[in-house]
């Protein structure tokens, strides 16, 4: 394995090992300088599979689009998109020599693989910039090696792995104790409630609504007597309005990102109206912002999520002003006024990429435009609140994960897969990214079940939770406006409550899994090819993973339908958790299978001499007893990593079960 | 079949058989009226299926969802919308006893298919409503009742069968020849060239840009000497200019709509800006309108495209108006101002609600606004063109299609999905319409293939052509400012080349299904369960179709995949096109299959007993010889329908062929 440095590369610090490096073009493909870019192109044979760029869309095999690597709020997640809300250059091309790279540049990096030429992977980045060649006998260890330079992964606490419960528009205790409520009354079990911006003061960050929270410390412990944790939300912008501390205390200090003149705050905008973005870049800034977090580490808080920071902006002072001076002129003569383009301006305020050269960080001594550094904006807002969790919460584990991202942030924190929509398409869409986020790193991760924008269905909202009873990260989460999401809003609440429960009798065996997968530097989801290297159909399937050794998932996706074709690539044992609380068993022969997967049942598949572990039932996390695990699947031994799932340094026990 | 008349429904002209009538409530499910609106909720079994709707988006299988009739130009084809550019309110609920209904209104109609309540069907109609109860034996004996009374579906010229080539963006004579050249070059057959609204001079209708065609009707010859007829669009709105004599004489004789005071023309704008919009339910402009094409057809064009006609307003002159009284508010002190609200007042100018109650027709001698007889604008308007063909073009066929649509517009044109996206699930999309608009009488149909916004692939526009080969309209279709789209742009042209070719080889098969399909009132897609009507797991299947009696299709919709699944509800044939010009034919069992489908071949299946004719290869509809046919398949004999493929009346001549 070797770095290749190109120019002057801006340091990411996404590897954290001490590798090798040589000031060269990579020895492998043909590289070229331009005057702003450099480009290196990787011949494809005809049945080359390229995984990884982390949460990026479309297939698990990437081959035949275009990605761009640059962090971006835009919730249409459909197959045009380019690129999401992280950005993870890490890609493994699987042909005769399989070979990894790792294109690291906190800049913009588009990724044309076979889009343009079918038998070509081009990557283009800014002029200056690392390239890692890592290499390995297979993907799985190529995966690994990388991994292995990137540093060890993030473990969150164990209630972590429980079901949580979440929409935008909860707004009071009351609201969120009815949702507890109804919970408990259908028997969902449940350690999460998360609080989305109407928690805040004026959407003020580090503030709570004194009127609908009249004692937030006793609220924040009542839930937990209830063992729910409160998850509150977190925005990178900080209002801008008088007397408010943030505000005034990151003014004073210069710990706001500045306009080119360096002194002048940028002003931005997002929902609190106009906002400043601190500079996480610079590490003074990063920490006054983390110490912030202890408003609520002391009222009792132990989960967090850090949103918007792309960062997001909805516009710019700025940016209002010019589309002002436009509108001014537009309105003299509207009959003969560019009515298209006025609609261009108004939606382009979102997000602008002329925002993004308008403001500047301090970062390792010097000045950059964001533009240049934008890729690491959402892992250093979250890498500062870690930070500071080791001294507002020293020794314990603190729930952390953030929506945007950079490699390097999966040391510090977990990512959902920001907003995703009530789209059948967009459970496929997990499935297709899990892979992709486990090399790169990020293994605490999980899409919003049911779907964020837009209207779910039960039977959508029941797929969903099909697959997410797998992911680590379990939320149910929906946006204001859109139909109600929790179970309980259902006819189907009893089947939605049972598919839940059977989250945590998978419990052991997940966070065991997870574990092995943070510890070993390994994926915790793998595709299958990864394991069956020699087996051309097991290379074709892209809807269906391993997960750990033990274990093949392969979820329904499409609507109406009760029924999906399953390729296994060798014996299996298919396993359904029925709605009466039974475990069916069922070995069936390697090949491909056409099974049944009922909208209330958890349907998966145990692998030839593989056994799992199983918990009795229970309503939260702590409930979870692992002392008299059920082992179900074939005869055989499993290893059982386990520890208390609260500390930072608790130590790992390795138990072997038996069947 | 009984018709129940709720309140004082108005007439749509859909249905043109004269059947029994009551001023009743249907004797199915429980009716209630309310202050506006009259609901009919029918329960569902368990298992039912509920087919229809017509180009509604989401599966074929309607249930588990909501859809809105009501015609709007929305180019975001997601699971989310609930309709699209037509409404085709018939629908078949399939259980114990099937029953079709048609709910016969021009206003606004919501369908409930066990969206809020699992097993229950609830439609939502204006209060004045006729509903149709439609009797049979079977879901395929329900559609053939209900299409015996809406009369016999549209056959366009012969021609209309071959490939057809289009961009929006082709300008001039130069850049059509230019496509005709090309094709011609990489020995892609075809029959059409599009040509969409650049060839306009200012976007008026029925004008030709005279710099860019200086001969227009040389040019016309010229091509169709190549075997290419030119399909110039026609969009609803007439430019607001004067001295443009459509709108100076529209204006002049009153044949615009109206705002409420029944004298002042409402202006909207589209393309040309400021428009105004022929009242097509007026009979007389109606038939002044379909008689303007007269310029075109005088000009040797025998091909037209109806567009923009739900209508589709970019903004009307008043809500322009409107906003920029709201704008002069809001740069007065953008600084406070809400710019959500601002962005949401933009972006609303774009088919608003309100503007629909803004305007006014004359139909049947009354006094309409738009909302509440929305739905028939764009079938007028395309019924008008039809009708006034009949006199400009008598006795031979002209092809006309549309892309707003309500049921009866069948028996005029045919119609295109509208504009679809460059997405892998849009060709699952396609497949899945088709039976639904079969049913609603819409066999003239066809997507963009490729899709029309965003960015194609070459292996999307192979997996699109693969099933487009089978589709009666069959067009290559992108907007401007994407990537080029036309075979010859993609170094897999061969491939595609291929693929284009097989189509003219399927022709006097596809022909002849089509003219079954017309003139015996079938449909020419059908559902796997229509005729495996006790079979569960055809039940199930929802991206296979029946094409005619003979065949089954069931393309690939996924990218990097190189294989699908395939269900054979009986023993077939499995037939593959292979790009050296050869046809492979496999005998394959009943039951679940996977199966092979390349990027360079045409795959489908033949039924058991049924034979299907082949033509030789030829590059226009023209050179397709139907005297010398290859039968293919199992032993058995087809019935071939053939007519002259030009004229109105031609003799339709059946021919027994054995294989």
């Amino acid at each position: 394995m070797k770095k290749y440095i190109i120019g002057d590369p801006i340091p990411t610090e996404a590897v954290v090992a001490d590798i090798p490096s040589e000031k060269a073009f990579p020895p492998i493909g043909t590289s070229a300088l331009k005057e702003n870019s450099y480009t290196l192109v990787l011949p494809l044979s005809k049945d080359a599979v390229v995984y990884g760029l982390g949460e990026s869309p479309r297939g698990m095999n990437k081959r035949g689009w275009e990605y761009i690597s640059y962090n971006c709020d835009d919730p249409m997640q459909t197959e045009s998109r380019r690129g999401l809300y992280g950005s993870h250059n890490f890609l493994i091309a699987d042909q005769e020599k399989p070979v990894g790279l790792f294109i690291d540049t906190p800049g913009k990096v588009r990724f044309d693989i076979g889009y343009t030429k079918r038998n070509e992977l081009s990557i283009e980045s800014p002029k200056d910039v690392a390239v890692y060649v890592i290499e390995g006998d297979s993907p799985q260890d190529i995966a690994h090696n990388f991994r292995k330079i990137i540093g060890k992964s993030y473990i969150p606490p164990k209630f972590a792995f429980g079901y949580g419960q979440s929409r935008w528009g909860y707004k009071s205790e009351e609201d969120l104790r009815n949702v507890a409520d109804e919970l408990e009354r259908h028997q969902i079990p449940c350690d999460m409630i998360y609080m989305d911006i109407d928690y805040m003061q004026g959407y003020k960050d580090f503030t709570v609504n004194e009127s609908r929270f009249p004692d937030f410390p006793a609220f924040v412990e009542e839930m937990k007597k209830r063992h729910i944790h409160l998850v509150p939300i977190i925005d990178a912008g900080v209002k801008k309005e008088e007397g408010y501390p943030v505000y005034e205390e990151g003014v004073e200090k210069g710990y706001f990102v500045k306009e080119k003149d360096q002194e002048t705050d940028f002003v931005g905008a997002v929902w609190p109206g106009y906002a400043l973005l601190p500079d996480f870049l610079n590490p003074e800034a990063r920490a006054w912002f983390g110490e912030q977090y202890r408003v609520l580490t002391d009222a009792g808080i132990d989960a967090f999520w850090n949103d918007m920071n792309e960062p997001a902006l909805f516009y710019s002072e700025k940016g209002l002003h010019e589309l002002t001076e436009y509108l001014r002129s537009f309105i003299e003569d509207p009959d003969s006024g560019n009515v298209h383009e006025l609609e261009m301006k108004v939606a382009g305020l979102n997000n602008s990429p002329e925002d993004f050269r308008r403001f500047y960080h301090r970062y390792n001594g010097k000045t950059y435009v964001n533009e240049d550094v934008h890729n690491l904006y959402g892992f250093n807002m979250t890498r500062g609140a870690a930070e500071a969790f080791d001294h507002l919460r020293p020794d314990l584990r603190t729930l952390i994960f953030s929506r945007s991202s950079y490699i390097g942030m999966h040391r510090y924190a977990g990512i959902w897969t920001g907003d995703n929509k009530s789209w059948f398409s967009h459970i496929k869409l997990l499935l297709s990214q899990l892979p992709g986020l486990n090399m790169a790193g990020f293994l605490y991760t999980g899409a919003d079940l049911g779907g964020f924008t837009e209207d779910t269905t039960p039977d959508l909202l029941a797929r969903f939770i099909q697959l997410g009873v797998f992911t680590p990260l379990m939320r149910n989460h929906s946006a204001i406006l859109t139909r109600d999401q929790e179970p309980y809003q259902f006819e189907n609440v009893e089947e939605l409550a049972h598919l839940i429960q059977v989250r945590y009798r998978l419990l052991p065996y997940l966070y065991s899994e997870y574990l092995k997968a943070a510890l070993n530097d390994e994926m915790m989801f793998r595709p299958l090819s990864f394991e069956f290297r020699d087996d051309p159909e097991a290379r074709e399937v892209d809807d269906q993973l391993l997960l750990g050794d033990e274990v093949m998932i392969a979820p329904v996706y499409e609507q109406n339908k009760n029924h999906r074709y399953v390729y296994l690539p060798e014996e299996m044992i298919k396993v359904a958790f029925k709605p009466d609380g039974s475990i069916e068993e069922e070995r069936l022969a390697k090949g491909h299978h056409y099974i049944e997967y009922p909208l209330d049942e958890i349907v998966f598949f145990i692998r030839k001499g593989k056994a799992i572990p199983v918990a009795a039932p229970a309503m939260n996390v702590d409930e979870v007893k692992s002392d008299d695990l059920l082992l179900i699947g074939d005869t055989g031994t499993y290893q059982l990593y386990e520890d208390d799932g609260i500390h930072q340094k608790s130590p790992v026990t390795k138990r072997i079960l038996k069947k």
